[in-house]
Protein backbone atom coordinates (compact mmCIF):
# COMPACT_ATOMS: atom_id res chain seq x y z
CA UNK A 1 0.00 0.00 0.00
CA UNK A 2 1.31 3.13 -0.75
CA UNK A 3 0.75 5.89 1.38
CA UNK A 4 2.28 8.50 -0.25
CA UNK A 5 0.28 12.13 -0.48
CA UNK A 6 -0.05 13.21 -4.58
CA UNK A 7 -1.67 16.68 -4.52
CA UNK A 8 -2.80 19.44 -7.48
CA UNK A 9 0.46 21.99 -7.46
CA UNK A 10 -0.44 25.67 -7.46
CA UNK A 11 0.88 28.12 -9.37
CA UNK A 12 2.74 30.64 -7.15
CA UNK A 13 6.10 31.70 -7.59
CA UNK A 14 7.32 28.81 -4.80
CA UNK A 15 6.34 26.08 -6.85
CA UNK A 16 7.69 27.69 -9.46
CA UNK A 17 10.97 28.24 -7.71
CA UNK A 18 10.68 24.48 -7.02
CA UNK A 19 10.17 23.63 -10.73
CA UNK A 20 13.82 24.96 -11.50
CA UNK A 21 15.45 21.89 -9.36
CA UNK A 22 13.69 19.60 -12.22
CA UNK A 23 15.92 18.55 -15.22
CA UNK A 24 12.80 19.09 -17.40
CA UNK A 25 12.24 22.84 -16.92
CA UNK A 26 11.15 24.66 -20.03
CA UNK A 27 8.83 26.40 -21.72
CA UNK A 28 5.74 25.18 -19.85
CA UNK A 29 7.58 26.13 -16.96
CA UNK A 30 8.15 29.54 -18.24
CA UNK A 31 4.77 29.85 -20.11
CA UNK A 32 3.23 29.83 -16.67
CA UNK A 33 5.68 32.50 -14.97
CA UNK A 34 5.23 34.96 -17.57
CA UNK A 35 1.31 34.31 -16.93
CA UNK A 36 1.41 34.98 -13.26
CA UNK A 37 4.20 37.90 -13.83
CA UNK A 38 1.63 39.18 -16.05
CA UNK A 39 -1.86 38.67 -14.05
CA UNK A 40 -3.14 36.04 -16.64
CA UNK A 41 -3.39 33.38 -14.24
CA UNK A 42 -4.29 34.37 -10.28
CA UNK A 43 -1.78 33.43 -7.83
CA UNK A 44 -2.47 29.91 -6.43
CA UNK A 45 -4.31 28.56 -9.20
CA UNK A 46 -4.39 24.95 -10.35
CA UNK A 47 -1.97 23.84 -12.45
CA UNK A 48 -1.69 20.82 -14.31
CA UNK A 49 1.06 19.68 -12.59
CA UNK A 50 0.74 16.87 -9.68
CA UNK A 51 3.42 16.81 -6.87
CA UNK A 52 4.87 15.39 -3.79
CA UNK A 53 5.87 17.34 -0.81
CA UNK A 54 8.69 15.98 1.54
CA UNK A 55 7.97 18.32 3.94
CA UNK A 56 7.30 21.74 2.49
CA UNK A 57 10.00 20.74 -0.25
CA UNK A 58 8.67 19.72 -3.92
CA UNK A 59 10.32 16.42 -4.56
CA UNK A 60 8.57 14.66 -7.15
CA UNK A 61 5.82 15.72 -9.91
CA UNK A 62 4.18 15.32 -13.16
CA UNK A 63 1.98 17.36 -15.69
CA UNK A 64 -1.51 15.50 -16.74
CA UNK A 65 -3.61 17.15 -19.85
CA UNK A 66 -6.36 15.40 -20.70
CA UNK A 67 -6.84 14.79 -24.03
CA UNK A 68 -10.13 15.06 -25.98
CA UNK A 69 -11.90 11.95 -27.62
CA UNK A 70 -11.89 13.88 -30.87
CA UNK A 71 -8.43 13.74 -30.64
CA UNK A 72 -7.84 10.07 -29.50
CA UNK A 73 -5.21 8.69 -31.94
CA UNK A 74 -4.45 5.51 -30.17
CA UNK A 75 -7.26 3.75 -28.16
CA UNK A 76 -10.20 1.94 -29.06
CA UNK A 77 -13.06 2.84 -28.91
CA UNK A 78 -11.75 6.15 -29.03
CA UNK A 79 -12.02 8.16 -26.21
CA UNK A 80 -10.66 11.31 -23.12
CA UNK A 81 -7.36 9.56 -22.36
CA UNK A 82 -4.67 11.00 -20.06
CA UNK A 83 -1.05 12.57 -21.59
CA UNK A 84 1.45 12.12 -18.78
CA UNK A 85 4.71 14.16 -19.06
CA UNK A 86 7.45 15.66 -17.22
CA UNK A 87 6.85 12.45 -14.62
CA UNK A 88 10.27 13.64 -12.64
CA UNK A 89 11.52 12.28 -8.84
CA UNK A 90 14.86 14.75 -7.41
CA UNK A 91 18.11 12.62 -7.23
CA UNK A 92 17.94 12.65 -3.57
CA UNK A 93 14.77 10.98 -3.18
CA UNK A 94 14.12 7.84 -5.81
CA UNK A 95 13.49 5.07 -4.89
CA UNK A 96 10.99 5.66 -2.28
CA UNK A 97 8.05 5.18 -4.23
CA UNK A 98 6.93 8.69 -5.40
CA UNK A 99 6.68 8.05 -9.05
CA UNK A 100 4.78 4.95 -8.83
CA UNK A 101 2.56 7.02 -6.30
CA UNK A 102 2.31 9.65 -9.12
CA UNK A 103 1.83 7.19 -12.06
CA UNK A 104 -1.17 5.41 -9.63
CA UNK A 105 -2.50 8.50 -8.96
CA UNK A 106 -2.95 9.49 -12.79
CA UNK A 107 -4.27 5.61 -13.00
CA UNK A 108 -6.85 6.86 -10.67
CA UNK A 109 -9.20 8.66 -13.06
CA UNK A 110 -9.81 5.49 -14.79
CA UNK A 111 -8.96 6.89 -18.31
CA UNK A 112 -5.95 5.13 -20.70
CA UNK A 113 -3.21 7.03 -20.30
CA UNK A 114 -0.35 7.83 -22.86
CA UNK A 115 3.26 8.89 -21.95
CA UNK A 116 6.48 9.72 -23.95
CA UNK A 117 9.12 8.67 -21.30
CA UNK A 118 12.82 9.66 -21.28
CA UNK A 119 15.00 7.02 -22.77
CA UNK A 120 16.28 5.37 -19.56
CA UNK A 121 13.15 4.53 -17.77
CA UNK A 122 11.86 1.35 -19.62
CA UNK A 123 11.77 -0.77 -16.63
CA UNK A 124 9.78 1.63 -14.20
CA UNK A 125 7.19 1.54 -16.85
CA UNK A 126 6.91 -1.76 -17.48
CA UNK A 127 6.51 -2.28 -14.02
CA UNK A 128 3.52 0.54 -13.87
CA UNK A 129 1.65 -1.78 -16.51
CA UNK A 130 2.77 0.31 -19.72
CA UNK A 131 3.22 -0.67 -23.03
CA UNK A 132 4.91 0.60 -25.94
CA UNK A 133 2.34 1.36 -28.98
CA UNK A 134 2.77 -0.09 -32.24
CA UNK A 135 4.97 2.87 -33.73
CA UNK A 136 3.15 5.02 -36.23
CA UNK A 137 5.40 7.49 -38.28
CA UNK A 138 2.64 10.50 -38.72
CA UNK A 139 1.54 10.00 -35.27
CA UNK A 140 4.36 9.34 -33.42
CA UNK A 141 7.32 11.37 -34.71
CA UNK A 142 9.94 10.17 -33.07
CA UNK A 143 8.41 9.53 -30.02
CA UNK A 144 8.56 6.45 -27.93
CA UNK A 145 5.00 6.32 -26.92
CA UNK A 146 3.81 3.87 -23.84
CA UNK A 147 0.63 3.59 -23.03
CA UNK A 148 -1.61 2.13 -20.33
CA UNK A 149 -4.89 0.63 -21.13
CA UNK A 150 -7.78 0.85 -18.37
CA UNK A 151 -10.23 -3.00 -18.15
CA UNK A 152 -11.91 -2.57 -22.00
CA UNK A 153 -9.50 -0.27 -23.83
CA UNK A 154 -7.51 -1.38 -26.42
CA UNK A 155 -4.98 -0.43 -29.32
CA UNK A 156 -6.20 1.44 -32.44
CA UNK A 157 -6.34 -0.25 -35.29
CA UNK A 158 -3.84 1.52 -37.64
CA UNK B 1 30.95 27.39 -46.32
CA UNK B 2 29.83 23.80 -45.28
CA UNK B 3 31.22 21.74 -47.66
CA UNK B 4 29.81 18.45 -45.54
CA UNK B 5 27.97 16.40 -47.96
CA UNK B 6 24.12 15.42 -46.24
CA UNK B 7 22.84 12.02 -47.45
CA UNK B 8 19.60 10.48 -47.08
CA UNK B 9 20.13 7.40 -44.74
CA UNK B 10 19.01 3.57 -46.69
CA UNK B 11 17.14 1.47 -44.58
CA UNK B 12 19.90 -1.70 -44.06
CA UNK B 13 21.80 -3.72 -41.58
CA UNK B 14 24.59 -1.63 -41.14
CA UNK B 15 22.37 1.54 -40.65
CA UNK B 16 20.46 -0.19 -38.45
CA UNK B 17 23.79 -1.05 -36.57
CA UNK B 18 25.14 2.47 -36.02
CA UNK B 19 21.92 3.80 -34.91
CA UNK B 20 22.66 1.95 -31.61
CA UNK B 21 25.48 4.09 -31.32
CA UNK B 22 22.86 7.21 -31.05
CA UNK B 23 21.21 8.40 -27.89
CA UNK B 24 18.21 8.87 -29.33
CA UNK B 25 17.76 5.49 -30.40
CA UNK B 26 14.06 4.42 -30.02
CA UNK B 27 10.99 2.62 -30.98
CA UNK B 28 11.22 4.15 -34.69
CA UNK B 29 14.50 2.55 -35.19
CA UNK B 30 13.19 -0.96 -33.25
CA UNK B 31 9.53 -0.65 -35.64
CA UNK B 32 12.27 0.22 -38.73
CA UNK B 33 14.69 -2.71 -37.83
CA UNK B 34 11.79 -5.16 -37.43
CA UNK B 35 9.83 -3.92 -40.58
CA UNK B 36 13.07 -4.70 -42.50
CA UNK B 37 13.01 -7.77 -41.18
CA UNK B 38 9.39 -8.56 -42.00
CA UNK B 39 10.58 -8.18 -45.39
CA UNK B 40 7.61 -4.82 -45.23
CA UNK B 41 10.23 -2.59 -46.25
CA UNK B 42 12.57 -3.48 -49.01
CA UNK B 43 16.38 -3.10 -48.36
CA UNK B 44 17.84 -0.18 -48.79
CA UNK B 45 14.81 1.69 -49.42
CA UNK B 46 14.60 5.02 -48.70
CA UNK B 47 14.56 6.39 -44.43
CA UNK B 48 13.10 9.55 -42.97
CA UNK B 49 16.63 10.19 -41.58
CA UNK B 50 19.35 12.27 -43.22
CA UNK B 51 23.10 11.70 -41.99
CA UNK B 52 26.66 12.71 -42.43
CA UNK B 53 29.55 10.08 -43.42
CA UNK B 54 33.02 10.26 -42.11
CA UNK B 55 34.63 7.20 -44.44
CA UNK B 56 32.31 4.80 -44.15
CA UNK B 57 31.14 5.48 -40.48
CA UNK B 58 27.57 7.34 -39.83
CA UNK B 59 28.75 10.57 -37.22
CA UNK B 60 25.42 12.71 -37.10
CA UNK B 61 21.94 12.41 -38.46
CA UNK B 62 18.52 13.57 -38.13
CA UNK B 63 15.05 12.84 -39.15
CA UNK B 64 12.96 14.93 -41.05
CA UNK B 65 9.02 14.56 -41.81
CA UNK B 66 6.80 17.12 -43.54
CA UNK B 67 3.69 17.50 -42.31
CA UNK B 68 0.72 18.49 -44.33
CA UNK B 69 -0.64 22.00 -43.93
CA UNK B 70 -4.05 20.52 -42.70
CA UNK B 71 -2.45 19.58 -39.44
CA UNK B 72 -0.41 23.05 -39.19
CA UNK B 73 -0.84 24.38 -35.74
CA UNK B 74 2.07 26.53 -36.15
CA UNK B 75 2.42 29.02 -38.93
CA UNK B 76 1.12 31.53 -40.81
CA UNK B 77 -0.07 31.07 -43.49
CA UNK B 78 -1.20 27.43 -42.90
CA UNK B 79 1.30 25.71 -44.58
CA UNK B 80 3.23 22.44 -45.54
CA UNK B 81 6.33 22.30 -43.17
CA UNK B 82 8.89 20.18 -42.07
CA UNK B 83 9.01 18.38 -38.66
CA UNK B 84 12.88 17.72 -37.65
CA UNK B 85 13.73 15.09 -34.59
CA UNK B 86 16.49 12.61 -33.17
CA UNK B 87 19.11 15.41 -34.35
CA UNK B 88 22.38 14.02 -32.98
CA UNK B 89 26.16 14.18 -33.40
CA UNK B 90 28.48 11.55 -31.67
CA UNK B 91 30.49 12.83 -29.03
CA UNK B 92 34.01 12.13 -31.04
CA UNK B 93 32.56 14.05 -34.42
CA UNK B 94 30.66 17.49 -32.17
CA UNK B 95 32.72 21.00 -33.09
CA UNK B 96 32.96 20.40 -36.94
CA UNK B 97 30.04 21.67 -38.34
CA UNK B 98 28.07 18.69 -38.47
CA UNK B 99 24.91 19.28 -36.75
CA UNK B 100 24.98 22.67 -38.51
CA UNK B 101 25.41 21.34 -42.23
CA UNK B 102 21.94 19.29 -41.25
CA UNK B 103 20.07 21.95 -40.69
CA UNK B 104 20.87 23.95 -43.28
CA UNK B 105 20.20 21.20 -45.33
CA UNK B 106 16.65 20.64 -43.83
CA UNK B 107 16.05 24.62 -44.47
CA UNK B 108 17.04 24.22 -48.25
CA UNK B 109 13.94 22.63 -48.63
CA UNK B 110 12.35 26.59 -47.69
CA UNK B 111 9.07 25.34 -45.99
CA UNK B 112 9.24 26.08 -42.19
CA UNK B 113 10.55 23.88 -39.36
CA UNK B 114 9.67 22.83 -36.44
CA UNK B 115 11.82 20.69 -33.91
CA UNK B 116 11.47 19.94 -29.84
CA UNK B 117 15.12 19.82 -28.87
CA UNK B 118 17.16 18.06 -25.89
CA UNK B 119 17.48 20.31 -23.43
CA UNK B 120 20.90 21.47 -23.42
CA UNK B 121 21.16 22.32 -27.20
CA UNK B 122 19.22 26.12 -26.88
CA UNK B 123 22.71 27.84 -28.01
CA UNK B 124 22.73 25.95 -30.89
CA UNK B 125 19.02 26.14 -32.35
CA UNK B 126 19.49 29.87 -31.69
CA UNK B 127 22.75 30.48 -34.03
CA UNK B 128 20.77 28.45 -37.07
CA UNK B 129 17.53 31.17 -36.62
CA UNK B 130 15.39 28.56 -34.69
CA UNK B 131 13.09 30.63 -31.83
CA UNK B 132 11.12 29.31 -29.19
CA UNK B 133 6.87 29.38 -30.00
CA UNK B 134 4.62 30.84 -27.36
CA UNK B 135 3.68 27.95 -25.43
CA UNK B 136 0.50 26.53 -26.30
CA UNK B 137 -0.83 23.35 -23.48
CA UNK B 138 -2.87 21.72 -26.04
CA UNK B 139 -0.94 22.06 -28.75
CA UNK B 140 2.77 21.58 -26.63
CA UNK B 141 1.85 19.32 -24.22
CA UNK B 142 5.12 19.71 -22.17
CA UNK B 143 7.48 20.10 -25.17
CA UNK B 144 9.87 22.79 -25.93
CA UNK B 145 8.88 23.77 -29.61
CA UNK B 146 11.43 25.70 -31.67
CA UNK B 147 10.53 26.96 -35.10
CA UNK B 148 12.65 28.44 -38.22
CA UNK B 149 11.03 30.69 -40.22
CA UNK B 150 11.26 31.27 -43.81
CA UNK B 151 10.79 34.66 -45.10
CA UNK B 152 7.34 35.54 -45.64
CA UNK B 153 6.13 32.97 -42.74
CA UNK B 154 5.16 33.82 -39.10
CA UNK B 155 3.84 32.30 -36.25
CA UNK B 156 0.03 31.19 -35.96
CA UNK B 157 -2.25 33.63 -34.01
CA UNK B 158 -3.40 32.12 -31.05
Amino acid sequence: MNLTKVERLLVNYKTLEEFKKFKEYGLQELSMLEDLQANIIENDSDSPFYGVYYGDKLVARMSLYRVDKRFDQYFEPAQDYLELWKLEVLPDYQKRGYGQALVEFAKSFGLPIKTNPRVKSAHFWEKMGFVPVDYDMERDRGENPLVWYPKGVTAKES
